[in-house]
């Protein structure tokens, strides 16, 4: 069946089950003017945005409909989840070409569903719109942060160590793989693949690294070069990276010998690996390298004074400037 | 200059400026992973989100990028209004042609900062993508309401006035003399094509009638007949409106004249006049209709027994059910 059949009422009436994970902050949900919920008393609101569209952000030849909807939700959690903070609710608006099918819709907001349900965020609205070319999808996501576990980009302090949650890079190649074709004839692609198309927000090591006192923090969606750039111009102070200390997996490496590309090169500008980068002081990152807060950390710099830039030292001891190349959605 | 020569942080850094209207509310606004805002304490928060794609919801030949960032705040402004409430902050996606002048984007943006201005409300942060083929721009609005002031769709109850602020059918008028041509040869023409294109939301009258009581509002976003079911589904109830009472204006009734049109259908199912309908207890109508408050309320009908659906009384005092027919984006 197709879109226009149903109508934009209809479809609303097929998508709005099931949306409400932890019910105890939601007022009104989907079906009136607008959601109203019920904010956790002394905490700080937070509010992001992202906006997936065909062609640009995403192919329908390499995603189904279900990780298309999981990633869309899955990259704003992890922009809450750089803040400090626990997303809680979701609004999601999608202009859908009239000739869709209700069964991709229905895939599409099963993935939303699915990442909402884990991470106890609700979709509390949206609005569901035609569109007369491609598939747009906007997600907001409200959430919540204590004023004291607050984590801006701006806090980094000299002396600070640089860390990451986990390997950088996976996402690029895992875009790769899907491009370039056959990606499941190599063993080494599934957690790449999975990288890319369903990326888990790093919701409850935010959280963590917030009370340990991270003093700055970004979530890796325009990869380890552009979001360092974005540390040390927001904080006034450099940094240095060390490229041998980047953790890059074995599967990577594998994707990067298959694509004749230096690895190093899907960590530092790849993008969308969604692990989050954070500064912390190293007392407090000893702390913390003590527990199992459920990722593996690694220190892969230190931040210096600002006239340093971003410098990442090579495996042979060289230094050169880290410029933010990134994406550029615009060329 | 087209907006691929300065990319997605030029962009930015370009439309960041002025963005900020109350900053006592705003911890982190453009420029971080979320924003962050310091609700109001013992407040609901609200939010609500609209999609507006070229095409579909504007042609750009028949409006200025100033009207559209106007309009595309406007319409979620509305929704908060709807509910009794304030609005605060504005987070505003959108996706544009590569090509794309920058002086569209600024003058786009600049319509968006006016209204904001002229309400209170921050920008604090979205997302600036690529399109491959139109524009495409969703605004989300967060907003606060007092416990006791939230109106929802569902409170309206036998006995009530039906009520709307204002004459309805004037965005109808205006879109079919922008879209049939020479409408500047026509001196009615003025506020019908202004009603179009830079709706106000009517945010501080929702507030008042909130205040007195409303038992249940909505914004007339699909027409009349439209929202006038919504109430009646959502409330249990039905609702009997009076056609002779609906207010109309002489220039849209004009505007039917010109084109051969019923005015009655303007107001019954053209949509998008952002006035808004709402029912009260008669005795704290008569309280209210005492006040000055800022627009001209007109009593059009009463709330009964579910059974009767919504009812329309034609001047001739001949019954016959009003149908929700009103925009389907989908046909």
């Amino acid at each position: 069946m197709e879109l226009k059949q149903v109508g934009e009422f209809g479809l609303i009436d097929l998508l709005k089950d099931n949306t409400i994970f932890d019910s105890s902050s939601v007022v009104v949900g989907i079906g009136d003017d607008a959601a109203v919920t019920l904010p956790t008393p002394r905490q700080l609101q937070l509010l992001t945005a992202d906006m997936l569209v065909e062609g640009v952000h995403f192919a329908l030849e390499t995603t189904a409909p279900w990780q298309l909807g999981y990633k869309a939700v899955a990259v704003n959690l992890s922009d809450i989840a750089a803040m400090g903070g626990t997303p809680k609710h979701a609004v999601i608006s999608i202009a859908v070409p009239k000739h869709t099918q209700l069964d991709f819709l229905t895939n599409l907001y099963d993935g939303m569903k699915e990442i909402c349900r884990e991470f106890g965020v609700n979709i509390i609205g949206g609005d569901t719109v035609s569109s007369p070319q491609g598939l747009v999808i906007n997600v907001t996501v409200a959430g919540e942060v204590e004023p004291t576990n607050l984590v801006r980009r701006s806090g980094a302090q000299i002396g600070d160590i640089v860390v990451v949650t986990g390997p950088i890079g996976n996402s690029a190649a895992g875009f790769d793989l899907l491009t370039k074709g056959n990606w499941e004839d190599y063993d080494f692609a599934w957690p790449l693949v999975t990288a890319h198309l369903t990326p888990r927000p790093q919701v409850k090591a935010g959280r963590v690294l917030a009370e340990y006192g991270a003093t700055s923090m970004d979530d890796i969606s325009d990869g380890l070069a552009s979001e360092a750039n974005e540390i040390a111009s927001a904080s006034g102070i450099g940094l240095i990276i060390r490229a041998a200390d980047i953790p890059l997996s074995p599967e990577m490496i594998q994707a990067a010998g298959l694509f004749e590309k230096q690895a190093i090169d899907y960590a530092l500008y790849g993008g969308e690996d969604f692990q989050l980068l954070f500064t912390i002081k190293p007392d407090q990152y000893r702390l913390l390298a003590n527990q199992d807060i459920g990722v593996q950390l690694t220190a892969i710099g230190e931040v210096v004074e600002k006239a340093a830039g971003v410098v990442l030292i090579d495996r042979n001891g060289n230094r050169t400037a880290l410029e933010p190349r990134g994406y550029n959605h615009f060329r």
